[in-house]
């Protein structure tokens, strides 16, 4: 049963609301024995954070990773080891400004959870989104930092390949261009374009979504478990978790439904050193619910956020219609920061499938195995 | 944790081979007091079987379901009523010829599950596919009609919207239409389409895919619960756990990240009987993963078989490069029998919400709350 | 979640009513690879039947298991081999007599479920006791044996200690005395004590309670998982689970609470293999939830069946005073047949935690640590 | 799949060990609208405090609790409301002197888990005993604070009924006795006699086990889910996970298994309002697993805590035999202050149930039942 917890031997339960004291989240099931800093999780949290361009929200948070339980402090002063329990990772809440949320805390935003957080519970949180904040996902991305340590083996990584109808050139694609650029964008030709678009954009005081690739390279053959915990199952359902996400698909995705078979299914050879090699990887790296050993290629689809300067219609609380525009800072692509999210939920996932086929201990982690 | 569960509070687990002695299911957590026929479930289970058509597979399987516990039978002789104890369903496998499997039970299909299945499990049911053959979802369609026994005040339907690069026209939409033929297609004028095309793919020994969409109508709002256990993860988990799915998506899905916030987002106005209404459906009737009491509107996208005429290279599990070709019966567009088991995940999903939401026992059923 | 399912990796769902069609389970996520038979299966459901000595009730059931699923039968005719899919078993109801129900119906049997699974579900299968019948532990035992070819190098064994107040005498412990007699006890002098005293309470129609210990030699050291996933908590929640149980505890048990620190821990020392050793056992096998090596050793106690042919005073579902005496074939200590389900259930809890630890997919099963 | 978490609906994630930064626990599921202060949380927190005694442990926690999230502060400044998203809460552990761990931290203590988490986890926090510690139970006692808010209509209670072989009278059971003495005795008379023995015991440098009985009035009929996940189950499984607990039993419990059936079941006659009523409670409240109504009543039986000043044989993590005293801070009786934990446990388990049969949201809570 989950409300705010995923994973089933390596778990994350995330709590915390945006303007709150504080959110984080507890890491339950990671295995013992491992190393990490507070700057190694730091690492992708400042991936994360906003303010780093004028393309994403200006709002200023320092998201700063406290750890409280579940590691022994190395004398080093800086190294913590996993000792099997729980680690809980805080992340106080800096920026809560006293605001005078008065007119918005009874109004229903066109597009946000607002109204049904309302119909379900009777009471919400309305102080900058409360628990409905992508600010949630803070904590995922922290936790996301725990489980690439679980599988130093694997490369977790992730690009923006579509900003509204502009798409990548997949043929320029290269990774090293990823962190170069404000938008994660893996084809230096697109920046400028980008750049562009999300500036008239901007000004419009409108949005545009985005579409999203995830990677897993290096994970093992063998993960996954049919029916229903398929790989790429828990992979979408971690994926369509994330807010504002719409659409997830696996390796060729909608794209396969065009096509025909035998231009979809993965051709297999022997390869040089007598191992089982794929001719392509239409499959995204998982053939029934199980990874091939072959990358694993997910994508999802993040939507406009619908906090715009334009005046839109809605109802208020009180059952009156109000005209709303939203004021101060304004996000035009939400999907960028996506990017580290997605990689964090893709390592979670993959994380708690490797222990659930290795054991919860996991005396055989990724880096004996080789 | 599942394997072959899904669901919370109204859980299916599922069991059974291809070419074993049976497959069913239990469905644990059904309300009491619940009246139903097996006649009921059968219209369901007749509406997946094979071999009505000539585009789909000639497997004759009569499918024909039992009910083994969980039901006081009535003195009619043949309607149930559930006891809120576990209800058993089997299907017997009635076509499980001796087959001489010497060669297939050592090579790896391209674009199956068989390579991946070894890998994991180091045994595999060849006779069929075994465990990896959408056979499986036969007792998923069955318990999609206990589901739909759950809430009656929902109706869940489905329709093919694409075949390989061949959508409907959304303008023609009619539910009435999607009984009248055989590809469930709510278009009446794609059938000759359809018909042409698929004839063709099938003389070429290929196959192609299909996107469907499923519909529920008449859902309450405020179900779901977030952060991980949004009603659009769980139903787009649920879709991705059927075979050879490789994309999901929610209301505008993949679109939304291609078209401007003011565009996207779904305004609200009062209605004439003093109810919120909304003004557009893009979300497919879920905010912030609690469902907001439009219609959900959920579509998936199935790969073409990979089971064709045309040789394809791979290996055998002996390391040996081998070419295969697929004998016998040949499923053109596999996607076409998707329909009944993607509302059956619907079904079954928007029952475990409703059910986490009023409680196990479910005293307050939906039809109750009118 | 669970309603009718245990264990977390190992898990086993069972369905079925005393008089319903047939019960049986689901046994998910066991290991594939593992050769058994039928008659393996058989040998522990025989343990557990009615109508094999005057003490039992005399009700005539065969209890005949089939395997529907989740296997591969092998060239011989009679050995499966698992697949890692799930394991369906199937017992079929014979002794299923139509009965004049109308009175029982209606009426809430003292220290039976009757009334409150009237107040739960508002219907009830009142035929023989429906799904509270302890028919539905055959299920389990059946589960049990697969469990035990989980873990080979395990060896999982019962025994009556006490029947109404009167206790074996421990010093004259004997496995081999077991199977001799017709109560599973492990003293042969307390035999005809028992005989003697469980003939006076049948013959007064009276029944009396029982106490039943169960151990399980060659435990790996390791299994269990802190806080909330003890294997002591664990083993004590599946013998709760048992019908009519109504206390249970591991090692010295209720005893603990009664003697002094330097009495209750085990001490110790290096043995001569150089390997640790504990001088005692008064833990039961377990420390701070997790298991130490040496001997799990667990206690419950049953309560006397509520069915005795003396009148007590009740109510029926129409609100009146009713006096009821159990007509027909009469138990006087059920506590002698959960012996092999207390057996199974611990089976099915080690291998669960075993797997939990080791992995689902058990590569490296017990047989092979050696 | 549990690790440090427990219950379905109302779920409890703890974390954090006896000397790390701080503990705590996600109390995810509480229904929204609920109105609580932080004093009255921390009531339960001073009651299990330590230090309140001679007759328990002299280390000084002042355990001050503070809400993270999952709330909305109230204009008073005290009250907060829950939202229905995860209430995090943390106590600070400020009784972290940096001390010499460097001999005990390669010693394993007789009957501690210093041994079987080494065997598991290889590396373990041996600062205070780390996650193995009571002390994680502060955490567990806070959210038994929120669960007793869950059910306003019911009264959870406890009390010690033994010390050592020590019982109390029953037939002076005096409830608001409890809060009067130090040992939370319903018995006045019993009070001089355990003030000696404990003062003996302690003084031997030996320590003694002791049996807390918990009881909750007011349960509705109804709560609990055959078969496994019964509500005496649930109840035995969570105070089964109570550190140093060795058995656990329901209403009669281990003495039902001495006595006849016309003793053990309890009858039942129509009251004067027209409602059942049963003449007796030896069922502790629940029948098949569902409760009946009655008073809930459970006990436990706790272990004399290890650490006693007296020297025992044990080895270290190098192979070596060694001897162990305890040194420093020791509790002669554990016991004494688990009975908050159990009074929380049960709180938390019948919140959980009672939210499984009524719906998460929780909108008929049962205030508004009566």
């Amino acid at each position: 049963m989950s409300h705010n917890t995923f994973g089933h031997l390596f778990r994350v339960t995330t709590f915390g609301e945006s303007h709150g004291v504080a959110l984080g989240c507890v890491v339950d099931g990671c295995p013992p024995g491992i190393a990490f800093t507070l700057a190694e999780l730091q690492r992708w949290l400042d991936k994360r954070k906003p303010g780093q361009s004028r393309f994403v929200t200006q709002r200023r948070e320092d998201d700063v990773v406290k750890v409280l339980s579940g590691v022994m402090p190395q004398e080093d002063g800086f190294t913590y080891v996993t000792t099997g329990t729980p680690i809980a990772l805080v992340i106080e809440n800096t920026d809560q400004r006293s605001k005078d949320y008065s007119e918005i805390s009874r109004q229903y935003r066109p597009g946000h959870a607002d109204y049904t957080y309302d119909v379900k519970y009777g009471v919400r949180d309305y102080r900058g989104g409360g628990r409905s904040s992508a600010r949630e996902t803070a904590a995922r991305v922290a936790a996301g930092g725990i489980a690439r340590k679980v599988l130093p083996g694997v490369k977790f990584r992730g690009a923006l390949v579509q900003i509204g109808d502009r798409p990548i050139n997949r043929r320029n694609w290269d990774w090293d261009s990823v962190d170069t650029n404000p938008f994660f964008a893996p084809d230096p030709e697109i920046v400028p374009v980008w750049e562009d678009y999300l500036d008239e954009v901007r000004k419009a005081g409108s949005s545009v979504g985005a579409i999203i690739e995830v990677v897993a390279e290096g994970v093992p053959a063998g993960l996954g478990a049919p029916i229903y915990a398929k790989l790429d199952q828990d992979i979408c359902a971690g994926l369509m978790s994330i807010n504002a996400v719409k659409g997830v698909e696996i390796g060729n995705g909608f794209l396969a439904a065009t096509i025909r078979g035998e231009d979809n299914a993965d051709e297999m050879r022997i390869g040089p050193d007598g191992k089982p090699i794929f001719l392509s990887n239409h499959a995204g790296g998982i053939l029934g619910g199980i990874s091939t050993g072959q990358p694993i290629v997910a994508r999802f689809a993040v939507k406009p956020t619908s906090s715009i300067l334009n005046e839109r219609r809605s109802i208020d609380a009180d059952g009156n219609e109000v005209d709303i525009r939203t004021k101060g800072r304004h996000d035009p692509c939400v999907g960028i920061r996506a990017v580290p999210i997605g990689e964090a939920m893709l390592a979670c996932t993959i994380a708690d499938h490797y222990l659930r086929d290795r054991g919860q201990t996991g005396r055989s982690r990724l880096a004996d195995d080789d």
